[in-house]
Order: structure tokens, then sequence, then C-alpha cells
């Protein structure tokens, strides 16, 4: 018996709740869990519904949008596994995590390929038998290496493009393909230290704690709404390359975080914030 | 426009939702949030509605009870202040913490009084112009202590008995008087180092974080449906005085999370479990 | 028997640690911890020694002095409580937290007075018998505002100024006053959100932790050297008001533990940062 | 130039630290870093002091030894990479961590074999061309499983074996070969549900928390020095399923961060203690 998502966000008013229950009700699906959120500055309404049961999908959703006001977004997936691409440059330490995760069926995402802009890390994709495709970007403009990218990612049939390290700052065109697709991990607490070098800059400003930030790249790289963010303490006797290495673990561990979430359909995206239902 | 928050539980069925909040829209009231769960091995029903409006309370109640399973418990309360009484030993670091706040109204709660078997604390609790009970256990049975503390606390219109840091174990005869009422601040992760000199045996065994546990006290005293949960890192150099230091921290950081998930109705008791709306 | 805290930093140079130990040997003083730390950029060496027994302070720096570089800073203090002066705004958390530590004997300082420009908080500092200066701001230009504060201030024979929330930009004449004495609690991860309203600022980015930093104020009033960090995991239900909560909790816990390691002399400024020997 | 570790402990006594460093100074040596804590209880004394220089080992031992109490324990290695066996059983995910840390250079120990009680993790291990042990248990006595393993190990000349959830009990037979060098990742916080089933008895008693431990083993299993312990929330949506992946994801940061100490030479084991300078 699958699980089924089904998201919608609207604006708010009385009786939404009991009108879309009331309507998965007459098609027979058992509801498994529910939660609903109001955020009040926008008047706007949240709910994620998770349901088993035989029914038929274009009925539903039109019974749905009938009750609910125009602006509503109705989103039905099946809570079975997503498909991504995964883009990476050279660092191994997110990427040899999904590959492990995707290698146990942990991840909740099917790997498609992963493309790169260097060839450092074929060698451990081929490790767990992936496509890996190389499209270097020297001698390229953006706007051509960008294309050569999205040219590959078009003939996988993809939820989500998850930049693992992706160190390659992308186009508003580029992303505006993708949009509330593409999923990123920062070196670094947004808004904090969002240059170059942030570990030497974190050094150099003598703090306490490094932390990262996943996030959706909805716009510029470093600026879309935020997923999940977490620290690891450090101190003094760490210099530039511990850090990098204490910076390395917590990606990769917020990475993964997010995007259980995210390939869940626990994350609404609504102006530049998320709501989760975690 | 006072919020109103309603607890259900009762066993899983299919429409429960829908037949609610159809319910709550009869009655002209606007749904703020709304959070459900079914614990599946239990097959068991949580929902938590925040409302407001003016509404009959009766009336809705007997709709309500008509339309659930007869196991139904149907809660409704305001979301306005709880009332508490603090019960107290020797130690300062809750009670002062649970003053402060409640001072400057952000406990959630309305301190009634504290009561305590030793008179360390009176001073502590008159700067703040509380009432303080002091009911020494010397020379008294177990009983008749808890007899004269029960009668103390019955003088008082209560939701909530908190335990900060008293020391006394308490009787299933006591217990019984609350039930799903008595919250207690554990000195350890339960269910590590349940006995005496906690910090001792923490100190004892080279343990590398301390921890905190807060739960209602539903028979023995330390093993009651868990709150909250939180640590603190330790290391060698911290003896005996700065672990108990550090156990402190965590406790009183502890005692008022779970504080606010209670004094918000976020908090449902099933079985030796909670689930929690946060 | 007292125990005593020297703090040694100066150029490495092979031979440092011999030649400090066996000074301290030759008085006869019986060291209880030692730490040292090399910063290699600089090729800068620390040191902090505890030890007790009886000996006479003027030979023994002179002995230190004469075997150690020419730039070396040797700080010889009692292991026994710090004096200090507070400062603060409306808010009360973290001065509250401050009160009852120091109420308790906790604190590891003795509060001499508080200093505010509001009256807010004179009933909760007068409920704990200490003297409450109210110095207003309005209607006085910043430097004649800043004299008055440094002439109380400069009444008390002080180790530290604590800013527990205190509101006030502070100009560099007056810092300067008080070379490495300042310690203030920052409503944010430095260098994130420096400006007006940081919640409301982090509300508006949709962050999933809010942080805290306790930093010594050399020069502008959020850029010292950073003592201590933490953060609080927040989410979409928590809005403007909830977040300032959270980051009331952290706030207050971060300036406890800065204030912890300040007092007892395990933090050296080099720079604008600081090595901790925790 | 390669940097060189000393580790020393003995009961303690004036003068350790100066004599100590008096001979280093003598050996034209140049300290990096140097630690000293005093246990007091025990009155013992411990020394880690990193430093870089040409020396001969022997004489400078010898010297150390002649200056130290007749109980002193010296160790001096090299700081680089040490040589490991790792044992496993079917679980991947600690291991998968050792393996991609260890493929890039960032384990801090060279892995020489894989032994494993099960054949399930071989194909993960011969992607990364690293020797695996098939050494099934089943039809052997504990006896003979266990000569069998300790006579692969011995092949190789390791400094430790890492237990990366092997999950057959080993024997304080076989542990007394190995003092102070086998590492295990416990699944909980010890001394918290030692038994079977950790996931199961945690998701039964609702905690909030979920821990893992590394540790030394020296006699039984879940009983050494413990060396890192960290934890990561839970809540009542978290199914038997999602607390395992849960305790995966801390027990793999746990043991990261447990080796990273151990193979730098920042654990001294005190008694069923550790002293660790970080």
């Amino acid at each position: 018996m699958v699980a089924h998502i089904l998201l919608i966000q609207c604006p708010d008013q009385p009786g939404l709740i009991a009108a879309i229950t009331g309507i998965l009700y007459q098609f027979n699906v058992n509801i498994i869990s529910n939660d609903e959120f109001v955020e009040r500055k926008g008047n706007w309404f949240f709910m994620r519904t998770e349901f088993s049961g035989a029914f038929e999908q274009e009925p539903l959703i039109q019974k749905l949008s009938a009750a609910l006001p125009s602006e509503a977004v109705i989103k039905l997936s099946p809570g079975a596994n997503k498909k991504i691409v995964v883009l990476a440059s050279k660092e191994h330490h997110c990427l040899a995590d999904l590959l492990v995760r995707h290698h146990y069926n942990e991840l909740g995402a099917e790997i498609l390929a992963v493309i790169a802009n260097h060839q450092t890390l074929e060698p451990l994709v081929h490790k767990f038998g992936l496509p890996f495709h190389f499209v270097p970007h020297e001698g390229e403009s953006r706007e051509s290496h960008e294309q050569s990218i999205a040219a590959i990612i078009d003939r996988y049939n993809l939820h989500f493009v998850v930049l693992a390290k992706y160190m390659r700052i992308l186009s508003p065109q580029f992303v505006s393909r993708y949009p509330n697709k593409i999923i990123n991990i920062h070196h670094s607490f947004l808004p904090a230290f969002v240059g170059a070098k942030p570990y030497a800059q974190a050094y150099e400003r003598g703090v306490k704690i490094i932390g990262a930030t996943a996030h959706y790249v909805n716009d510029h790289l470093d600026e879309g709404p935020i997923i999940a963010q977490s620290i690891i303490p450090v101190n003094h006797t760490h210099g530039a390359k511990e850090m990098q290495q204490a910076g390395r673990d917590v990606e990769q561990m917020v990475l993964a975080r997010a995007l259980r979430l995210v390939f869940h359909e626990r994350v609404f995206v609504y102006g530049n914030k998320t709501v989760i239902f975690d």
C-alpha cells in the first residue's frame, strides 16, 4: 500500500481543513498524518497530508481545486523515491555521503547521474556504478557552460538538482529553469561569511562555531529559502585546515538532513522562507 | 480575542479530521493552527487545534462527543495562563529561573505558591512576593508529610504541580491524586544514573556529556512520560562540583522548555510516552 | 590554600616552558594545572598556570621578567573572586541570571553595582540588595552620558565591566578607558545580523537557528574578540516574539559561560581573537 | 619536518614539568604544543607534548625515565599515520564513513584490512581496494572464532582495532590481547539501554534524544573508558526505523570524532576513564 502526499498552500479562510479532509473522506483514502500552519502576516494556509488507499487522481485534484481559493497551489505526489541529478566540483565529502546513502537505499531518492566541472570525482562515482558527466568550464562562457549542463540535466526526468559543493555561481537564467528544484549546501551560516575562503574568514575572526546552511537556489546562489542549518564547535587550536574539516563534517550532515525533508515532501517554499513539517 | 486550545485523543478511524473541523466550522470559530498524529502501533489518533472566536463551550463539546468514538478524551482549555504550585527542597537554580520568568510574565503560568521541605529558599521566594509554605519532613512519616503537602496544594485551584528539584520520593498514593499533573526535572538522562549522587556516578564513569530529563510523574518518581531532554558537554577537567554546576544549568534549561510545552497545551500523555506538537 | 593564576604571553622561543616552570619550582609552589599554546602564524606563546603555595609576588615576577623576552605580558592574579560592575538597559534576562548566580556564590565574581540608562530594572536589582545607579541618556550628549557612567564606574575598584544587554553604542573613547575589560553579549551570531531588530531580520530570512555571541568590546561595539557562541534551533512556527524569547534564553546561557571563562582567567586576548584554555 | 608526540603519565610531584621540558630543551627539539593535567583524587600527572626537530630517541627516553618516578608510563610516537584493522558485521554506515575518509587521507590512519563475520560488506570494501577477511562465526565456538580473527589481526602490524558496528561480544581473553587498542562505537548513551534492540527500547521509553558513545574495550564490551559521546534529537513521529537511522547518523559522527582524537594521540586511558587534550 503506497503512501501519497498532498501539499496545499493558499490564502487562509474559514473551513479549509474541513473542506479538504471532507473531500479526502469522500475518496475513501486513509489519512496517516496531517499538518497545517497559517502564516499570520501573509494570511497564508499550508497543509501537508499523508494518506494511503486506492483513488483516482484527476477527480480528486479537480474536486480540491473547485473547493479552494483560485490562488491555491496543489501538489499531489507519491511518497515513493524522488529522482535527482547531483552537481559537484572537486570536493568529495557531500557527494560521497550521498552515494553511500543511495547505495544502501537510505537517501529517499534515486541518483540518476552526477555532473561535474572537474574530473576529480569520476573514480568515486564509478565505484558506485553511476553515470558521471564531465562538463569542463575552462574556455567556455558561463552561458555556454550552463547550456551544456542543462542539456544533460534535461535528458533526465528528475525532481531535484542537488548541488553537492558545486563551486560555480549559477546564472539567474539557469536557476529560473528549475524553480524550487535546486538545493545547495552553503559553507557557513548565511548571511555571514558569504564571500570566498569562508574558513579563512572564520579563522581570522576567531569564531567558536562553524555552521552550514542548506537552502533552495531561486535566484542568487546563496540567497534562497533556508531548509536546514547546523553548527559544530571549534576553538583557537583549530587552524584553517581543521576548521575546513569541521566545516565539511557539518556540511555533509546538514545536506543529508535537508534532503531527507525535501524528498519526503515536508518542505513548502513561501516567498523567501520555508515552512517545514518535521 | 482569546485563543482556545482543543486536545482530542481517541482510537483512529476514517473521517475524524473532517468531522471535527466540520463541527468547528459550524461553530464559526477561526482555526489558527492544527496538528494531528496517528500512533500506528496503538492505532490512536491525536489532534491539537488552536482557534479563536466566540462560541458556547457546552454545545461544542456535546457535538464533538457525539461525533467521536466513545473512548475519546476531549480537553478544551483557554490558551490563557495556567495556575501552578511549585515544590522545592534546598537547591535554588530551577526555582529561581521559574520565579524570574514568572515575574516578567514569560512563564505562561501563574505561580500560586511554593511549598518546600526546607526553609532554605524562603528568602528567595519572598523577594518575588509569593507565598512560601514550609512543610518539614523530619519526625514525620512519609504519609503524614504528604498529607500536609496535599492539604496545602488542595487549597489552591491549580492545573499543575511542578517539582523544581524537590528531592523527596513521592508515594504512589500522593502521585495518583494528581494524574498527568505533576512535572519533574530529573538529574540525568533517564534511564541512566537513576540513583543517588548522579554527578558522582557520572564523574566516576568519565562521561563526556551531562543530561537532564523533564517528565510527568505518574507512578514512580523517575519513570513517567518524558517531555524534554537535553545535554551539556563536560570533560576530564570537570570535577564533581563543576559537573554539578553543568547539571544545574541544563536542568534549568530543560525544565523551562518542558513547562513551555506543557503550559501551551502542546503535550499529550499516551501510555508511558508523550506526543508533542511543537 | 588559595590558588593563584599566572598568565604569560610573549613571542615563542625554545625553552620557555622549562624556564618558567623552573622558576616556579624554585619558589616552591605547587602547580595544579598548566596549559600552553603557540599561535604559529604570529609565533606567539601563551601559558596559563594555576598553582598554590606561599610565595613572594614581587620577586617571582622579577625573575620571570628577567627570563622572558621583553615583549612578554605577565599577569599574576589570585584565583579569588573578581569584582565587576554591570551595565543594563531595560531587558532583564541576562541581568537576572547574573543576580541569581551572584546571590548564590556561583558567579565567580562580586557584583559591586548595576548602572542603567533606564529605571526599569531598579526593583529587580534592589530585590538582591545591590546598588543601582540610574544614568539617563535623554537630553544628554553621548559624551556627557558616558562621562557620567565612567564617573560611577571609577568609584569602584573593579576588574570587569559586563554589558548585560546594555543597548547604547559606546564611543571608542569610553571603550579605550577599559581595555580588555568590557564584555558584551550580542544578539546574534556575529558577523550576521549586526544591525537593529535582529530577530525581525532573522524571522524575515527564515533562519532555522538563533545564536548569541559573547565578546570583549575593544573598539566598535560588536567587533571585539569572541569568547563564546552558542545557538538554539527555531522553526517557521516561531514568530518574532518567540524568536526573541529563544534569543533571550541563548544570550543568558552564552553570557554565563563566557563570564565563567573570563572570571577564572582562562581567556587571553590576542589581536582580535581569543585563546581560551577550557 | 615530522612532528613527534610524547605522552607521559605518572604520580604527581613538584617539578615534573620543569624537569621534562628541561630535558626536551637539552635535546634541542622545538615544542609545538604542550598540555598537562593533574587528576587530584589519584594525584596523577598527565602531559602531552608535540614537538619537532632531529633527536635520538633512545637517549631521550632514558633521560626521561631517569628523571621521572618509577611508575611513569612514557610513550613516544611519530605524529604520522596510525595503522588499523576494522572489524564489522552487516551494518555499513560506520565502515563506509571510515572508508571514504581513508580514501581521501582524512582519517589520520591507514586501514590495513577489514574483518567481518558476515559477507554483506565485502563489495563495499572492495570498491575501495582494501583486503576483506570473512570469518564466519556459525558453527564455531566463540573461542575458535576469536582465534581465527586474532590470527588475521596478528598478521598485521597495527596500532588499533576499530569495531565499526561489530556485533559479536568479545571475550575477556580476546580483549586482553589488545589492551587500550580496541575502540568500539556503542548504540546509545552508556550506561543506558545496554541490552539488545536499543532503538526499540528507546522508542518504547519515548526518549527525545538518541545518543552514541565511543569507548575503549578493555574488559566487558560496553564498559570501557569513554572517548566521545554525542546526541541527536528525536520525537514521537520517529518510529523504530527512523530512530535507527538517527542512531546511525550519530554513531558515524561520534566514531569519527573519537578516532580523530585517538589517532592524534590526544587520549590517555586512566583507570576506567580518559583524559583528553583536545
